[in-house]
């Protein structure tokens, strides 16, 4: 038997027209290599989900075939779809030491237990099935990021990983550029690499820069600190830490992940922070504003975080007041404009100096902009480019950058979630699809929640709900209690009783008409009603809500 | 009788601590003027709201001491109120020709016929009672905007309208500094200026810049060429135009405001169009595509825009294709990052050429910039400071500005809406307040949506509803049909037999036992329905929808 050409293929199934949910197959013949399991955050169009994970219909049919998961770094956008992953399909898991920690954390909230976990480091080789990989470190917004160089019987694909340039981490820890150099000369088949920051010019500042940024805040405030910051950005951790130290104050922690971190990070020695810097919340009030320091959640002006609950005089141990300086030392992640935009006027209202990333420089990307991702193509020199983890504008402008620098646009593949690309000896195409998309986590429910229940929470969002209910007797037709109406979020009950009058009456009238011609299918009387309804309401008020007839036989 | 000192007073009802539904009122004794009448378009969380009015209870009470409305500039945020308004208030319209004529299409929109418009002039005085109004060309992002210099007995108030500095603006007509600096020289009681871009330093780009990008486009572009911009943004569109001539190109003109306002521009001369640059959209099919220019609304992203259909190939005449040029000539209105950003990425994904406000000069602001708002302020050298139109972030940064150019801060003051600022001869206080907030329009409904509607419709929209119907026997208490349960928007109900089932099932239980127990308090009855079902169902799916028992007697 002729031993068949084996071909290698690349599948993203998350990440790819979309920031968050990044998760991708690299595969060999029978033999996947997954790369991340991340999930994301709602869009505000998907009403009452809590996360989104992405559809891994493909690798639960192909469960068996799966060697590794190995995760670049712990951000959420990376790790948060494991307990879901690996509740389901139980394979090792690859990490660096932080990385492995904080997954740690996330499958003993699931009660996942019985998984393997691999640590590993930067630098190291190992190999799974027919794929050798490397890891590389690289600087990101959170330590102990790496990039992986795949090395498959097709040839090297490069994972770029999250990355930025930064040339003075706080840690030191530069990004590999050496090794990614050392790769170019080996004929690279792939490089695959973070779009996020494909549309910002230049280079993005070193995390240093924020350093003395606050420091400069700091020395200028008369009164108590407050800094928000990402409660899994470590480097902004340590320098607000530093920061504090040199201006001789004390540090207080606020928020549940913010306290869980910085305890896992300085365990695995990724935190450096001195005795006797750190006070409990209930002994702040022996300590004079002056000399304190609160670091807390709450950047994304989330509703329950610490820091809107201080603005909104909500927090037990800290109110906002005159005199206050509050710095919140991060982005507006796309999507929640308009919540920090509301803490931050809020924080103005009570009197707060307020510094953010618009006005001033307490915040820099941890992604490589525009010159470090030409960079990035110049050195790994690959034949292939594929744009991972953005929107669909950030991958077309990752696409134009690398066309820019040489590479033929045949050459280029702007990926959807889902696409596979194949490989073999002689080139590469895009070929059929495999099942991707989101899956809804709202509540314990995961993916039981779809395009029905979300289109009716849509409708019932916008004009609430309007009920009839009547109760008939089944031989006669007659009515013999009801019709009752009750609505929700469509008027102000109390001062419509006329509108449910009269409808009651529209409704009244068309059952003793249909009585009288014996109409007897319910489901046409249901529907009778709710057309009638519609109309009369649309009508009288120019809203559409929900029309939810209820008709009892008794 | 010894009479009575009268007092100036300033009563901001709208655009304090948000950015729109701007609307002032200054009175002095009995005497009323009200600057501005504007709607706000609703935030994401004021579910199914078409439009937001200020709450004009203050005014609506002093009905008979207004002496007329006075219109800065015909933006919605500043006339969008009026038909509202002037259906309950019948006084007098002052504005700029072009400013009635956009105000004209609105009120004839909702019938409102019997108003007195009196069309005003840049550098024309009218008196009002005891006010002497002077109307001050300034430049903005629309024509024929004014400033107003009220002389009132009590010292000279001055209102900045929307402006900026633009020295070269597309209709030569520069903001009018040079009477701003001679008002400066009599002893300025108060300064009222527009806050909006108080965070943006420097100078706002003048608007000409924006034509020059756009050529620079247009050059480049071998295909068709989409334009989306605001629609009463007329110097960007006479710009369009400007520069699909230079370009030998014909112009489609798509979107109902679209076509609207040009018209109306046009028959004002405020907007010149060569004869025969216009083709029907009809027409479009014997054009070449690189002979046309598609003028089009939909640049904030809404779903139902001209550009929109476009990308989603919904459009009758227009579909995005590989080729298309399309460029977005607007700023995203806080809010509406989202929608713009879901469009963006709609239009590379149909493979079009896509051209932004954050990757290309293609938009400039309307509003003054830092360094802009410090020359105002300069040249004004009022006494007294207000910062009128903007998020209180805003405002505190135009407090801080005014403070750095010398004015003490004791004399500026940060209002909110409703909040009485009061002059006598010896100086100003703030004094009480004044009924001021949003009034909500729903279809037909004005102000009959409040917080208790908003808030059904908030739960409804994160777990829908969960209806509980029983009839029972009202002597006996027994069941004599159901208990049936229906639900929208909770889970999706063809696979959720079992939970239903089972739902069932425990209400039964409750009211068998409460039949033998002759509870036959109904509200009692079905507030344990309620309890029960919500206790059940939280455990079950960790969701909270909305539960209605309904219980009908027979």
């Amino acid at each position: 038997m002729a031993k068949k050409k084996l071909k290698l293929r690349i599948i993203p199934l998350g990440g790819l027209g979309e920031v968050g949910k990044n998760m991708l197959v690299i595969e060999y013949g029978r033999d996947i290599v997954v790369i991340d399991a991340g999930l994301m955050f709602p869009e505000e169009e998907m009403l009452g989900i809590d996360l989104v994970l992405p559809d891994f219909t493909y690798l639960r049919k192909n469960k068996d075939r799966i060697l590794a998961v190995v995760i670049t770094h712990g951000h959420e956008d990376h790790t948060g779809a494991l307990p879901y992953f690996l509740k389901e399909i139980n394979v090792p898991v690859y990490g660096t030491k932080l990385t492995l920690g904080l997954i740690k954390v996330k499958l003993k909230e699931h009660h996942v237990k019985w998984i393997k976990l691999r640590e590993i480091k930067a630098g190291q080789e190992v190999s799974l099935g027919p794929f050798d990989l490397k890891f590389i470190q690289v600087a990101h917004s959170i330590p102990d990021g790496v990039g992986i160089i795949i090395r498959t019987p097709l040839g090297i694909v490069v994972h770029s990983g999250d990355f930025k340039l930064d040339q003075t981490p706080v840690d030191g820890r530069v990004t590999d550029f050496r090794e990614f150099a050392a790769i170019g000369e080996d004929k690279v088949l792939a490089l695959l690499s973070d779009s996020t920051n494909a549309e910002t010019p230049g280079f993005t500042l070193p995390e240093k820069s924020v350093g003395d940024k606050l420091d400069e805040i700091f020395k200028k405030a008369k009164g108590r600190i407050i800094v928000a910051s990402f409660a899994s950005h470590i480097h902004r951790i340590q320098q607000i830490i530093d920061v504090t130290c040199n201006n001789d104050r004390k540090m207080v922690i606020c928020g549940r992940s913010m306290v869980e971190n910085v305890e896992i990070a300085r365990d695995f020695g990724r935190l450096h922070i001195p005795d006797g810097l750190l006070v409990n919340v209930r002994g702040i009030e022996s300590l004079p504003l002056p000399k304190l320091v609160v670091l807390s959640t709450g950047s994304q002006g989330e509703p329950l975080s610490a820091l809107s609950k201080m603005a909104s005089h909500d927090h037990r141990w800290i109110q906002i007041q005159p005199g206050d300086t509050v710095i919140i030392s991060a982005a507006a992640v796309p999507g929640n404009e308009t919540a920090v935009n509301r803490t931050i006027n809020q924080l103005f209202r009570r009197g707060a100096n307020v510094f953010y990333e618009s006005i001033s420089g307490v915040h820099v990307s941890g992604h490589a902009a525009r010159e470090e991702l030409k960079l990035m193509i110049n050195l790994v020199r690959p034949r292939y480019f594929i744009p991972i983890h953005g929107e669909y504008r950030h991958l077309e402008h990752h696409a134009d950058l690398a066309e820019e620098l040489g590479i033929p646009r045949k050459n280029i593949f702007v990926l959807e979630n889902g696409d596979i690309i194949e490989f073999n000896k002689t080139g590469a195409r895009v070929k059929n699809r495999v099942t991707a998309g989101t899956i809804f986590v709202d509540g314990l429910g995961v993916g039981d929640i779809g395009d029905v229940v979300l289109r009716d929470r849509h409708q019932l969002s916008r004009d609430g709900i309007f009920i009839v209910v009547v109760t008939i007797d089944q031989h006669s037709g007659d009515v013999i209690a009801g019709p009752d109406i009750i609505s929700r979020g469509f008027v102000y009950m109390k001062e419509a009783g006329e509108l449910m009058d009269e409808a009651k009456e529209k409704v009244r009238e068309y059952l003793q008409e249909s009585a009288k011609e014996h109409v007897t299918d319910w489901s046409v009387l249901r529907n009778h009603v709710r057309d009638v309804m519609s109309k009369f309401l649309y009508e009288k008020t120019k809203r559409r809500p929900m029309i939810m007839p209820i008709i009892m036989e008794v």
